[in-house]
């Protein structure tokens, strides 16, 4: 019996494997940081029986609460990951599963690899109607990568998506692949509208040196990058440091920062409501286009989120904060669940990669609803 | 140089083609009709140059209102169907090209065989959540054939999906063959948020005797079924007599008849205001369908559409107007455009198997937003 | 319960379909003649049990042997055909199964549609190196068509492919799918180094009008063209009139004829050696093309196979025969069988339309082998 | 202007990348050792000109030979590898090239991903007749993985095939993922002939740490891993010790080892010759497979390759040579070009990873043609 973890993304440390009735592991912490929760790792057993997969330490992850009716996904063939038995006692994460094959990957989600990333990238740069643009260099010396979709022209708004700031919350970066999909797609209508009337300036991952490593939250040196919008530094954030400069300098008329979330299990929003300058046009963005996500899809919902920020006591060192204020437009964190969406739960998949490229599909046609009326 | 129909569809008199400057030719009536338009033949030639091919009864035809501004489909492999040069003086309809292979498909729309039909019938019979019933004979001796999508259960609403009475209008087949995919989807949300509250009955072709003879209107001998729906027999029209028995045996709570409309270069819907029951509750549910289908895509739109009827005044022979007022419930016919959609323009292909394919996608979501109240 | 023949080779006749114990068929004779065996049928019943089918005369079919360990192919969806229960009592060949879905089909082998041939032949004139070229209208007005693939040049050996002048042998028109789908492959050396040599004219389908028809052996007036070699007729054999026209035209330096057997289960070749010019040459063409297919695939064998013809008493009337003896060249006619490879038989699928493309992939190498030699 | 290689198998230092006309780079050698050859690395470009990539430590690589002739690959979009105009003058190898997209790959052989290796074992894994072995750890911590092909049964042949021990010849994976497609092909004669016959060992990739590393030939340590089948250990091959000791276990009644060689542009096998147990029995099964492999392909050729080795005067150190002293049976190392195969030049793509697998799949055909002789 061999538990492995060596590749990309993939985080575990392995206490003791020897009983398959008693594997003990441990998820490691991001490197110089206490986070941890995000787990990828490979079992390789000759027994032909139940197993069970005990993660030690997850009464003391950063988000405890977040195991809580939670199951754990698994893949015999890296493509489909299906949910398995997982039970959580306030302290232990414990995984039950009879394996149907010599190897089994478990992961907290399904992993969006590098190599998908750059596979992504340059499949789309290959459309006439996108363009890859490199920005600068992690601090592991990774690419920071923004494609642009559409013609940009004066005339045009500059709708911004970025995803996976956190680089655990791999269904951001699933989410974007479905938004671009069907973006490049031309015979989707709501596509051709919405190239008609703005640009889309999208880094798909805002954290490759994080994802590599099988980080939770925090890129190569520990640092939580949605906490760095006010004061980005070259030394510490390089990556929210060069998409910001890039936001200053091209300009921006909406935002999507596209996250997972650990305890909730819905897909909903978070808005900019506790800025400064947050005002009507704002708040009616806002609403439409939540009015618009509940009109294309049951996978979305308004009743369950984050309680509101206090009038002008949002923290502006979050990313959707900082460009509401900046920019005084619509600029929505958007988040989905590692854990099932519980007004269309799925038992076999919970939520999942597929589901998050369809929301991604999906957002499009809220941006479309908002589009005429961004901006200052 | 060799002009042929004599296949699925296919339809054309060569009146002279011996010069590729000036090809001649007619469309054939639907047999024991006199309408005709529908037109489907293959291009054989040696010549590389331009070829002009005039039909020229255009000017007589079902809906010479049709052929302004209308761009003939083309093809080269059977899959990719392609606007060409078309011209229309008020007699003649030409169509200029200059073929890029030895030979060349022309229709009026992207054609659907009735080996795709059987195909499509097959492998959704595969899927554990739908069943294929036949529900008896055409008088060419074809079967007519539904599909069952989701579970009976008294509980759920029974949603009517019927395409193609008129079986030139093959856009109606291609919006089926979208639906249903996505119907069939277990990863998407809208269909299985849909099959929880209601069951699918699909009748993907009303009309396989025209559509295999390649006729416009009409069935095999001649009947437009769509003004048969109070009064069919199995002697003139058994393709709305079985159909219609069936509903009245199943029970409705709502239909969609979809269709494809010569002039009109927009999708829109035609609803029942005219039949004697309708009341604020049919009101409603139109107006809730409508409301959902236009926020879901810019495909859509409510500004261009058939005059409505005087109250009272409706053609309850027609399909969709006998059914609402038989079942008092939300009734629609739908109709898609052969030439574009002048709201969304395609130079290259115009309206297309694709855009179709993506309307019978997003009725879903319509029809979501409506089902909780559907019925009487 | 009901069983439908109306479409693309349908043949059956019920003479009794209401219990599923003891279902009463028989196959139809061609037009005009007393061949028959081909089938195909589609079954729709609502009974969950055993269904016995007895097509009641076998007996008298066209070749009785041809029953004697055949299993019949199914198919729910049409486009996976495998194996099925099927007894032969010397007069009555029963098929027993147990249907999973609602509706299945039978047929004597998978079928191949025209809808599928047009495919064929326009995805291929696509290519760059591949003409399709119309040779002419058969009796039902349906089109002879043939494909070159290769740059005609005098130094190359000219290559000629023809299948399925019996209709029922549809294994033929798959084999010819594999052989084309290979030699399109820019990647495949093989091919490669044969266009570098050779032009192929190939002619998918012989006789379209018996195969829409359902037929098993003969043209739309009841000619079996592989007898009509010596003096084919507009009249009564235009698709052998027309293709051997062009041979004659353009020149011939090797044939395969590509033919279904209904008796033995094996892969074999039947040569010329009987044709008055039969000569060394000739002779070795023949054993190296047979070594070089048994080097590359176990399908292939040369131990079963037709009796040989005594010197000069081939029946000139034959294509390949009338082939070696006007061209002084290699002719062949392969033979795959209806039942299964008996040296390496499949329970589930049998012989089949996978199995045959891929010995047309194979016979490409074979080809290959004698190029440089052909020719007188 | 950027060029970066922080990604799976990259390998380039950047000398000077300011100028397009004149952008200097090196290639890194393999950790603890002086071999180096391969190159992989991304350029990004704003500049809409030609780009001169020189290399300037060309000269001075492992095979300086291999540069003459040789045209590197390039991609856009990671799938499709094209090559490009190179030159070398003795000392530097200049890639001159005009990029069509913003951002351009280029590598000395289309690269086979570590990504990519673990879909190839899991993927497989899921295959009913085949299995995922771990045999133990590189020295980076990577899984040394096999496959196992085919019930094991102590009447059947035990065939190895390994590839990769040099990680930059990934042109021996894509034969393998090729040979692999067709092996576990239920529906190709030759898999299904094998595998009644033989029971295959497949290692995929003997080199990951390499491969990750973007090493030319070495593995973690600089460890030529094709010189170590003497006395290969934990320490400095454990690659070599564990797969020679599962051998060692198991049995082996044929061997290939999977290369890809700088110079030669031809794919040719180097045998045996030289061990001390060379015997008739030994030849005779070369003789055969090289004969067999001549027979299928084109691509394969017995003209060019290694110098033969005196009787007795083999290497023993070398994978080939030990297996065939070690257990008297077929051992064969394969070797693909870099360049192209001259006997059948392909201008736009080289030789290739597809080409590489159909290499594959065909060698399968030779196997089964000594199958039956295999052994002492
Ligand atoms: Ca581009
Ligand atoms: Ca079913
Ligand atoms: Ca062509
Ligand atoms: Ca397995």
């Amino acid at each position: 019996m061999k538990i492995t973890a060596n590749f990309d993304s993939g985080n575990i440390e392995v206490i003791n494997a020897t009983d398959p009735n008693n594997i003990q592991l441990a998820i490691r912490k991001d490197n110089m940081s206490d986070f941890y929760q995000w787990f990828h790792f490979r079992l390789n057993s000759p027994h032909a029986q139940v197993h069970k997969l005990h993660i030690t330490n997850a009464g003391t992850s950063a988000y405890p609460d977040g195991w809580k009716d939670y199951q754990a996904v698994a893949s015999y063939d890296r493509q489909n990951w299906f949910r398995v038995e997982t039970e959580y006692d306030g302290n232990t994460l414990t995984i039950t599963h009879y394996p149907e094959a010599e190897s089994v990957y478990f992961a907290y989600f399904a992993p969006y690899s590098y190599e998908r990333h750059m596979d992504l990238l340059h499949q789309a740069q290959n459309d006439y109607n996108c363009q890859l643009v490199e920005l600068g260099e992690t601090l592991d010396g990774r690419d920071m990568s923004m494609l642009v979709v559409g013609e940009p022209d004066d005339s045009k708004k500059k709708v911004w998506i970025i995803a996976r700031q956190h680089p655990g919350e791999t269904m951001a970066e699933w989410f974007v692949e479905g938004l671009l999909d069907r973006l490049l797609d031309e015979d989707d209508g709501v596509a051709r509208s919405l190239l008609a009337k703005a640009v889309f300036y999208i880094v798909p991952n805002m954290n490759p040196d994080g994802s590599v490593r099988g980080h939770l939250r925090t890129n190569a040196v520990g640092v939580n990058l949605n906490r760095e919008w006010q004061n980005p530094s070259m030394e510490q954030s390089p990556e929210v440091f060069l998409v910001r400069q890039k936001m200053l300098e091209l300009g921006l008329d909406m935002l999507l920062d596209v996250h997972g979330d650990e305890n909730l299990p819905y897909n909903f929003v978070a808005g900019a409501e506790g800025v400064p300058s947050y005002n009507a046009k704002m708040a009616q963005l806002e609403a439409s286009f939540k009015q618009a996500l509940l009109a294309v899809t049951p996978e979305f919902q308004t009743t369950y989120g984050y309680d509101r920020d206090e009038p002008g006591k949002a923290n502006l060192t979050v990313c959707s904060n900082w460009v509401a204020e900046q920019f005084k437009t619509l600029a929505y964190t958007l988040e989905m669940p590692f854990k099932d969406n519980a007004n269309l739960p799925d038992e076999a998949y919970g939520w999942s990669d597929v589901r998050s490229m369809k929301l991604g599909q999906d957002a499009l046609t809220a941006i479309l609803a908002v589009v005429d009326d961004l901006g200052q």
